[in-house]
């Protein structure tokens, strides 16, 4: 059938159907079409919704996302046809009957993920079914070079290139901001792809975002790499790996994180940015992702065993994820304690110690320093102040001010001080509540939201002294995350209350 | 945050912000949100979608079904806020992980399916987890009472209230339309919900349209059959276990029809209309739901373990499904085809004969007729024509005409005869195929549409005699079921070339 285009301004997947032409084609609510522009050819699939107003008998409504891959205008012609039922349905089946898919039949899904043929709800099926029916190395490693197939790639002229990557669940995890230019400094190219949070109080694409621009396409991070050395950007706007973010979105309702997928996704990305030399990050603790050490080195080696596949030579670093790295957690908080230590500062030691950690492994791996002089290169780099020229070259390629100094930055101007209700030894951080509380303040859309921390775990504090400080950009958010703070009690002091029970109850 | 109410003429679920409003509130694309009707008190959850312009700032959009639960006009005030995440989530990651569900975790996750608290991927990943790690009788009977407690139920002044089902996969089961009227003209009261096609040639209710309305109120069943003693409506309009339907439509593209969701979905519709003798026609065949008899007697244990569970009388009968019942396939052929047995034909035998075992068993069970003598009984009060006199006055209550024949409904305008290509036995018959041939031709939709079969499995046919008629209302999806007919070949003759391999072929 032949209609004419009627662009609707919503950020959705789908057409936009009248009911009469809905009757005419025999086409109900929800069914799935093909749509066609018949000048260049360009087709989508889409999911049909029924009006009777807002698209007038004769004229197809698009939604904004499935024009985006049309690329239609009001007025122009479009044809639309019954969809054939997509093959990935049946996969996805057979991954729900345990079946273990193969390398054409995970290309087919991710395909039709990245091209919005498959609904969320059956990209959900998928991710359900494969996190109940964990994918082997086999399907992982299809998934993986699916995921790099199905969107852009960088190709340098050289090698090594270098990669980093945290598994997220610790609030406060910064290091990329002294890890990249430390690389940078040493003279390796590390073209940083990086996430922006979305249960956490700020990822590092956020961060980033208070210094200089993060968005840019895959082409303009390699120009960036081969000019400067290094780049953080957003992942989201390079196309690399598109699926992945499909895939996180749907998960997150759920709080999962299945192995195969969290594997297949990190790989993923730094295989099509090009990296060949690989530092994983593992936290391990009770309120992270990974809870002990056994775990931790079992995830280790599936990440060792997936580069090999893959011709990347990946090491691992287990650290410790109990508490926050640093001091802050909240997108300017972070950014302030990391341009301080960049300018000098030794402190937060946490931060430095872990930071340079994991450069050192980098810079061991491209034979830039002996095995055991990592650390001690990192440093230097770091003290010397190269590491900040470094830093201020990226800012300044990526759009933002090379002068700035951490003062410059201002963190939310409403704050609130919690103090320690006893004296004592502060014996529990939970990461979990602090992440809740940072959201609460308004992190990380709120650039200025957050906490500082000022007592650690292990530290001895006097009553009244202060545990930490509550940021926001606005009021009333301050107002919600101190409420919530006192229900989420998020640092606790060994002599503190943890409840009250009224005396009606002591004397029944 | 305040705003004021626009209407938005879409068949779907949520509301629409503007982007200036939606940065205010710290809102994202596909954030839930809670939105409340204060005049009232009404409150929904939603997920946002975002414009520029078809909500202004400080207008809320909200969509139709959304609004069903509001009641909400052009200007209204409306309140938004963020909206907490439904425990609900945290249950269906329990059965992800395996666990197993408690009555509570059932009820508050069947609630949120009916409020639309949560999203048809939330929902998608439910059933996956239930199909992979199936439901145990507890759970399925948890299930059972949600589905019922969530809907209206009919609750009648006297027992025994009947009713039949018949799990789907066959074509032609048009048994209900001489059941009932059996039942109700042995004085029985049989007030049987059925269901429209999704995957079928034609539901029940479908069918029932051609003779009457389906749709009606719970209480409309109720008096309907408390008049004339049964009824044959759409179950969907009833909104008896209403998340039944919502549970199907996310099953639909992967074909599953998950154990535990199954029975329940049963169980409650018979249990909500106040049923306590229960019978269910289990058909049995290759290209059933059910392959075999041992799984069709599997089946029919669970069915009757779980009517006991819940009060109700449950028998099953074992039917013949490896081909349909009687020749028609498709609403108006069915439906002539049904109205021409209760008229007094004595063909075709296999339709009469299930009929009347299937209401045989109901007669038995409630005492009408002594064991071993029901279908005597229902063969009985189908010749006498006291089945047709119960049908016509049950096509009047449902506001269709009493008088109609057989011979008053016309199938489709554009026929095509397809002929056996040679002579021979007909060995094969496949229901799949010959479902997607009459669903090609326009059924249900197209009421005319369908397909009459000449020729049954087994029967000896010579070359040129026709094998079956499809039937369509549209010219040219009687073209396109012509050529899906030469594709699928759903009747096989003896004799048949099943292909032809090309003589390049032979050469090589």
């Amino acid at each position: 059938m032949k209609l004419v285009v009627k662009n609707i301004d919503i950020a959705a997947r789908g057409v936009l159907l009248n009911r009469l032409d809905a009757r005419g084609m025999g086409v109900m609510n929800g069914d799935r079409v093909q749509v066609i522009n018949p000048k260049n050819g360009l087709s989508a699939t889409a999911f049909v919704e029924i009006t009777s107003t807002i698209a007038q008998q004769g004229t197809l409504g698009i939604y904004r996302i499935t024009n985006e891959r049309l690329q239609m205008e009001d007025g122009d012609d479009i044809e639309i046809r019954e969809a054939g039922r997509p093959e990935s349905l049946d996969y996805i089946k057979k991954k729900m009957d345990g079946g273990k898919l193969t390398k054409e039949e995970t290309l087919t899904i991710i395909k039709d993920v990245v091209h919005d043929d498959i609904s969320a709800a059956e990209l959900t099926a998928y991710i359900t079914a494969s996190y109940i029916n964990p994918l082997d190395m086999d399907e992982v490693e299809h998934l993986t070079r699916a995921m790099v197939e199905t969107g852009e790639q960088i190709k340098f002229a050289s090698r090594p290139i270098v990669d980093k990557h945290s598994i997220g669940g610790v609030p406060g995890n910064k290091i990329t901001f002294l890890v990249v230019p430390i690389i940078t400094a040493s003279g390796l190219k590390i073209p940083k792809t990086s996430s922006r949070a979305i249960t956490g109080a700020g990822g590092t694409a956020d961060l980033m975002e208070v210094l200089a621009f993060v968005e840019f396409t895959a082409g303009e991070v390699q120009q960036m790499t081969d000019k400067v050395g290094g780049c953080i950007v957003w992942g989201g706007a390079t196309n690399i790996a598109p699926a992945d973010d499909r895939i996180i979105i749907q998960e997150y309702p759920f709080k999962i994180d299945a192995r195969g997928q969290m594997l297949a996704s990190v790989m993923a990305k730094k295989f099509a940015v090009g990296a060949n030399l690989v530092v994983i990050d593992i936290p391990v603790g009770q309120n992270t992702k990974v809870a002990n050490m056994q775990e931790g080195r079992k995830l280790a080696r599936e990440f060792i065993e997936l580069g090999e596949r893959l011709g990347m030579k990946v090491e691992c670093a287990l650290t410790y994820g109990d508490t926050p790295v640093g001091h802050s957690i909240g997108p300017k908080l972070e950014v302030i304690e990391a341009l301080r230590v960049l300018e000098g500062s030794q402190e937060p030691n946490s931060f430095i110690q872990k930071s340079i950690s994991i450069a050192g492994i980098a810079l061991e791996m491209a034979g830039k320093a002996p095995r055991g002089g990592g650390m001690a290169m990192a440093q230097d780099l770091l003290s010397s102040g190269k590491a900040l020229e470094k830093m201020k070259r990226i800012i300044e390629i990526q759009g933002g001010d090379p002068n700035v100094k951490s003062s410059d930055i201002l963190p939310g101007e409403h704050q609130f001080v919690v103090r320690a209700p006893a004296s004592g030894y502060v014996i529990e951080m939970n990461n979990r509540s602090l992440i809740t509380l940072a959201r609460t303040a308004g992190a990380p859309q709120d650039r200025g939201a957050g906490i500082l921390l000022h007592a650690k775990k292990g530290k001895l504090v006097k009553a009244g002294e202060p545990l930490f400080t509550l940021y926001a950009d606005r009021n009333w958010r301050l107002q919600k995350a101190i409420e919530e703070g006192r229900r989420l009690m998020p640092v606790l002091v060994e002599g503190m209350l943890l409840d009250r029970v009224p005396s009606s109850f002591s004397e029944i």
